[in-house]
């Protein structure tokens, strides 16, 4: 049930502000339930004696904090209540949009259209192994637009980024070629490479991508046929390559005749600061070959990815495919392309961007609050991931089985670890929760990793231990 | 426009089919244009005075045929109509459904209760490697009931019958390892075992399936990991191979170590004729992996499929599923199961099978009839492929490329070859096809065969040969 309002319009508070706190203490006060109705704005606002658009407002917060979900016509519904009775665990383990903001509506709206249309005969009929041509032609005239395709490229829809890996390796790198790929990495992009017999050698990731001091002696001891990276926010780091960094690599490559492979799926979800140009754009060789995807942004679930690349590579990725899978699904294919071509794909970003600063402030100042001394921690402008370096001797893998039994998960630095072991690092993926859940999180975090910190400074100094509770 | 129709009560044809082959007499002679509107079955049973259900079922028939489409509440459209001007190609190269007989309405409606259910945030999430989840225990629970599953198999949704193939060669025969396939077989499997690095062998394949008096002694001397089949309705031959051949196959490959796969991606599609159990429910062994898919029969563009097996193996099967593209799309999977479970399915392979049946008797009568002497051809009893073999000398490439002109196509042997050249042999797909299209095809190809052989039979007594035309 909403509470009662106590709005006063004298104050320096704006009545939106006043509106969304209380609304927003209810919740998060146990006085509202999850899927508790809040009535649409034109209903409050008479009952309240309100402007529309002050409500309007009020709620455009609410849902950007992941507090409630907005359905057309039907009003609000709480969806972060805070349970007392049975604590669910807070996970900072997966990277991806959280559920709740997901475009449920416009995704409606959306498939509506694809299927109501006339094309709905041509997607249901097999597909060309290149992609369906509507969304590739969009995609294509997308990235000229930006720069990020040249005249000499093609494009080439995958089932997700995955898809892409798995093809790159298969068409470049199946003889037991050498790839270089960041070290910590996201585990599926490293398995797809050792799992098809590549030979896998990390290339040192900081606080700024990838070290390029090392790297040209690295490409002339290893010699590689490939090189993978993520210039933007990168999965598990958050680190971003700055642009000087991404010319060296490229002149670096090129020099040694080595392939660039772009990962760029968390690119379009820069919350602050100013875009750096991609590889591919600033890749004058054309060489390079652009990885991107609708699933960080919009929909996981449904599998549109995408490779921008040289033709005669994308020719050759394009024969891999046909015998992979003959096409991805063209359903899913034609709900991105209308779901981008009607604007609501812009219009969702836009909510993602809004929620996704929020979220990363929240993880960003609790991890500078409640992290043990001597910790350390990348801070993005964007994507999902932060990573934290623990002080030693605190071991990350040991932690998080403590957390788990606390309700609060993350993923131990090992588990991205390609040539380093990676200890003492862990990510944390803030974006699919909301900033109370990431402060709540952190500060029982934090508790768990100062109390080992302690227990191990007396282990160090020879006080006995305390008993494990 | 509707032609005007002359019925007789008296006569001893019923008026539903005179009705239907007045109609139809006016598509087939160009009286009636594509896109051309039959009003509802309603308003015409108001204005020619006929009982609604004579109407539906000469409506049923045209259907069936391909020469109308319905649309729930808008009447019927013609979509087979002959036209004069513009002859398009009548193509027998495509093993797959007509487009004519897509269940368009039913799809949308499908469609439409997923995206309007509960379900829908779920879909959009990342879902599990091995499938969605309701889709997975559908599909068990049916194979269970069908005996095609048993206690210790599992079941894994792939995109398609053809990332199956991937997935088997990638996780069983990675090494090299030879793998025995049809001869001739569809291409797309054949090129996922030889991407692979697999060591690919043609088991021959005669009218009754793969030819079991040699498979022992080849067995033997190859020392295959795997052995793939189409037991039904095999891609291109059209051929069943029968129960004994089954149980022979599986006597030998279980005494031999050689895993068994099974595609059954037409074995839904039985016209006429008693259904033959499959393979893995005749392997008592359960090792036998079984492949289906939803494509033959309704969604192509769809790419949902599935492999059942031993949970052994299949756990090795997701864990590459997982490496090469996380999972499958989860809005198709989702649709497929709506499909089924709506009983949609059921109805609409009820009017494939009547279509099927149309098709390939006419398929049937016409080889036999415009063939060359001396041809064979296979007699299928369902599936999509009907396989001929020409009297030597004539080449079935060379053959392709005149009927190309004359606006006919179909795939030369050669195409399909494993092992053996296939210079003779030729595949017509007939299910793509209205029968009316399927006889003017064949009496084109009859044609041009025919000619060959007088040529070729010219050629060999000495006579001069006349010009090419």
């Amino acid at each position: 049930m909403l509470p009662r309002l106590d709005l006063d319009p004298q104050s320096a508070t704006p009545l939106y502000r006043q509106l969304h706190e209380q609304i927003r203490s209810a919740i998060l006060a146990g006085g509202m339930a999850d899927g508790d109705r809040i009535p649409p704005t034109r209903e409050l606002a008479q009952s309240i004696g309100l402007n529309r658009a002050t409500i309007t407002a009020a709620f455009d917060v609410l849902e950007s904090e992941g507090l409630i979900r907005r359905e057309v016509g039907r009003g609000s519904f709480v969806i972060g209540a805070v349970t007392q009775e049975t604590p669910s665990t807070i996970s900072f383990s997966a990277s991806r949009p959280s559920e709740i903001m997901f475009p449920l509506d416009e995704f409606r709206v959306t498939c509506r259209e694809v299927i109501d249309s006339d094309d709905a005969a041509q997607i249901l009929q097999l597909g060309p192994a290149s992609g369906y041509g509507p969304l590739r032609r969009h995609l294509l005239n997308e990235a000229r637009k930006r720069g990020t395709a040249g005249e000499d490229d093609d494009i080439l829809v995958t089932s997700g980024c995955q898809q892409a890996f798995d093809l790159i390796q298969r068409v470049l790198a199946a003889r037991g070629e050498t790839v270089l790929i960041e070290d910590p990495v996201y585990p599926g992009l490293r398995n797809a490479f050792l799992r098809g017999g590549a030979r896998v050698i990390g290339m040192p990731v900081g606080r700024e991508g990838v070290e390029v001091d090392a790297l040209g002696a690295l490409l002339e001891k290893e010699k590689p046929r490939l090189m993978v990276l993520t210039p933007n926010f990168q999965n598990p780091t958050g680190s971003t390559l700055p642009v000087e960094s991404r010319r060296t690599i490229l002149t670096l490559a090129r020099r040694a005749g080595v392939i660039v492979v772009e990962n760029d799926l968390y690119g379009e979800l820069r919350y602050h600061g100013a875009e750096v140009p991609t590889m591919k754009r600033l890749d004058e060789s054309g060489e390079t070959i652009l990885l991107g995807s609708f699933s960080k942004i919009a929909f996981p679930g449904l599998r549109v990815g995408w490779a921008i690349g040289p033709k005669h590579i994308i020719a050759r990725l394009t024969e891999a495919k046909e015998a992979s899978d003959l096409h991805s699904d063209q359903l899913s294919q034609a709900v991105v392309l209308r779901f981008a071509e009607s604007g609501r794909l812009s219009a969702h970003r836009g909510k993602m961007l809004t929620a996704g600063a929020l979220r990363l402030k929240a993880a960003l100042v609790a991890c500078g609050t409640e992290l043990p001394s001597g910790s350390t921690f990348t801070k993005p402008e964007g994507g999902m991931n932060v990573w934290v370096e623990l002080p030693r001797p605190l071991d990350a893998s040991e932690l998080a089985t403590r957390a788990e039994r606390e309700n609060v998960s993350f993923l131990p630095g090992r588990y991205f670890a390609v040539t380093r072991p990676q200890v003492h690092g862990l990510r944390l993926s803030f974006a699919g929760l909301t900033p109370e859940n990431i402060r709540h999180g952190l500060s029982i975090l934090g508790l768990i990793f100062r109390t080992e910190q302690q227990r191990a400074q007396r282990r160090q100094s020879g006080e006995p231990a305390p008993a494990l509770v």
